[in-house]
């Protein structure tokens, strides 16, 4: 192991916005703009939100300040609201993924970045910066854990590796120095936490902790930028990030390509609120759909074919076919594909057909089975076969890979109406107008004007 | 593995003070003034305490509520409390030690306690007995972890097993079923963090994480109280603190005996503001100068012998013979013994003779050797022989144990004493009124009525 917590804080310390790719600021605009329409619709409809904010009022946690939670109708304090837009963005799992690291890299670094870019007065063009730097440091080192070795051991690196890329995000937006960046991961390690637990029994802790990410990047920042010693060689140290979380870590994919290549143009996001793993047949569905003018009454039979990964998470027809929950519409190949072939679309507010009398029957139809052709000699696991029998044909289609991967990531028209679909409803006219200024966000000469039509 | 964590749950819920026995109240209530000592203290003289509330005042976390900072003159909101008192109470490294898990249970424990106990009108009785819930709950989750491993992953056991011990005793305080017990323990597995790479630097995260471990208990009990679903099986689950966090635990420790036989009385203090590992051979010199009747002009030489790990953290007379900082001091078997014996007593305000030509004189004339003695054979590694040189006799002793073991207890003068050195300073008269208050905390109807003598 070789500095690469030194190395990490010199690259954040040194980032400009001007030495970074046009494609990787145009990337970064709309990767943020998808995590706050998560955010949005998150503080209006999330099961979790109520107990999250009641835990705050008890704490009296909740005064008044000058951030931004979106979606919200008061400013918040820094720290507290990076903890709610990190929660928050987490909270409907329709965020982004970095599959290499396996983690959500906005969840814990956007939140981060906007607390500490209204706290300073920055502008749009720093909090880009940050934003970058937050992701690149993340990324980076969810990759150096190895995710399968990180996983193992029971942790989620959207919270671990990213409490360091949130303590990225705010020192950049301090204007930090290398030694107390080095010194902010410093105490990003005595705060990198997140339990993979959760799956046991779908717990909420899932999405609380990566708001703390966010949060305790902030703490772990503003401590660094008042004087506080924090350890040095966080992340290679003998008792470091890499030690402790990991048992097959690569120090050099900490460092690798930095200030060269861009982890952020490797982010993929979800056109669909549901398990990555439903993704690709969904896009056949809605394909075939359109190009066949199928409706329901034609359809005979829908086989699908997944990973077996796939079938373990979407796939059970006992458990899965008629979800009567949102996270159990999430992890259903069944009422998803239902409703993409009733439909031709699946957005957020899909879910208000749970339970839903021709849904059900539409869903009685698929039969959801392992393909090998999905698992022999292919990295990847989220591709889908997809067969629909109807009185006369059976149509065929098989996607190696879903959309929404940086190979086929969406047009900006696209985000920008996944992003309105989730903010709409809460947010009503104002959702345009903060979709512009996200889109914009490098004239802003205080991202705060941009921000505030964030609020409700 | 079965169950710990339900167990440990339901412990915590079902425990009530008249279960207690009387020993164990009595010891929670000298342990507990014990702390606050380097708390008060602490707050006044840590080097680290104006960075902390710095950040705090930058973040606006400084906010007004009900909570007891103990040696602050405001009054603070309970989890923000929480998180001082424990860093607070940390930052002189003289606070208690629970030797089989290696960890210091008051700090995160005795803070969540204030915390909440001030928040809900707890009375002393209650707080008491979520004192020692949580000392139990973080002694027996330290015992499971196996510290030996723990600390070889790079955990610190007081801010990891410690955010359990928080979670318990402000879950006691709360009146939370046994269901909601499970759920905070749930997200305490979100925020269980702590790194022992501060060892490479003498960096002030150590301090920081115990603080934190005392917040984030109470957030999480806060958050389970308030109907946010926690990850079930947090301790023994297939991605729990278990597998996470250890190689080679332990899961029957996290539960034996208990409700029958008390971690609590296995806690040890420190006599002396020092490594540990220094105070045998300070009992020694105090000991056999009071005997003897010596002067240092008297001395000609004096030989302290050690178990080799002491002698790797206090002994290496080239870097530890003059120490010029706290720290320094804190781990110098030489300026620390050189103290004791020109003095007769060591205490937190001898570090003001760092420097001090006489005591540099004095530490001159020691020589630190490795004493077989101390090692083989042996399972505790504290022990000293002192052998002292005169013009006409050498006096020697063998120690094998420092003073403040549970064997070696201080008898209560002797702990409040020590209290006094610390807080009198910082409150003045007010700390001899606390120091009766806390050591007679059952009589108080509200807690609140002892805390608030804790004010500057």
């Amino acid at each position: 192991m070789a500095h690469e917590t030194a190395t990490l804080a010199a690259y954040v310390a040194d980032l400009k916005y001007q030495d970074i790719p046009p494609e990787v600021l145009e990337r970064a605009k709309v990767l943020t703009l998808d995590f706050l329409g998560s955010t949005i619709r998150a503080r209006r409809d999330a099961e979790s939100t109520p107990s999250l904010m009641k835990m705050l009022e008890a704490l009296a946690l909740d005064g008044k300040g000058e951030a931004t939670v979106f979606g919200d109708s008061k400013t918040w304090t820094p720290a507290v609201a990076a903890l709610l837009n990190g929660a928050l963005g987490h909270s409907l799992d329709f965020d982004d993924t970095h599959a290499d690291s396996s983690l959500h890299p906005s969840a814990p670094v956007v939140p981060a970045a906007f607390a500490v870019g209204e706290m300073v007065g920055a502008s749009g063009r720093d909090v880009l910066t940050a934003i970058v730097a937050g992701y690149e440091v993340c990324c980076r080192l969810g990759n150096a854990l190895d995710p399968t070795s990180h996983y193992a051991r029971g942790f989620h690196p959207t919270a671990t590796a990213g409490t360091y890329g949130a303590a990225a995000a705010a020192g950049k937006l301090f204007g930090l120095s290398k030694e107390q960046l080095v010194s902010a991961f410093g105490v990003s390690g005595s705060q990198a936490a997140g339990s993979l637990q959760f799956l046991v029994n779908g717990a909420w802790n899932k999405r609380y902790q990566v708001g703390a990410a966010a949060m305790n990047g902030v703490i772990a920042a503003t401590l660094a930028r008042n004087d506080f010693v924090g350890s040095t060689e966080a992340v290679e140290g003998k008792h470091g990030l890499l030690v402790g979380y990991s048992d097959d870590a690569h120090p050099d994919k900490a460092v690798a390509g930095l200030g060269n290549t861009y982890e952020t143009m490797k982010i993929g996001v979800k056109p669909y609120p549901s398990c990555r793993y439903t993704h690709a047949a969904i896009d056949a569905l809605i394909a075939m759909r359109r190009e066949h003018n199928l409706t329901p009454d034609q359809i005979k039979k829908v086989e699908i074919g997944l990973h077996r990964n796939g079938i373990t998470l979407t796939g059970d027809a006992a458990t899965k076919r008629h979800p009567t929950s949102v996270v159990g519409g999430q992890f259903s190949m069944f009422f998803t594909g239902a409703i993409a072939l009733d439909q031709g679309r699946f957005g957020w507010d899909d879910y208000d057909r749970l339970g839903d009398k021709a849904i059900d029957a539409l869903a009685d139809k698929f039969d959801v089975v392992q393909d090998d052709r999905l698992e022999v000699g292919r990295t990847h696991p989220f591709g889908a076969r997809v067969s629909i029998t109807t009185d006369d044909a059976t149509h065929e289609r098989l996607y190696a890979d879903p959309s929404g991967e940086p190979t086929s990531f969406p047009d900006a028209q696209a985000m920008q109406q996944k992003f309105l679909t989730l903010a709409r409803p809460v947010l009503d006219k104002r959702a345009d107008q903060l979709a512009d200024a996200i889109l914009t966000l490098e004239r802003f000469d205080r991202v705060a004007k941009a921000t505030q039509l964030g609020r409700q």
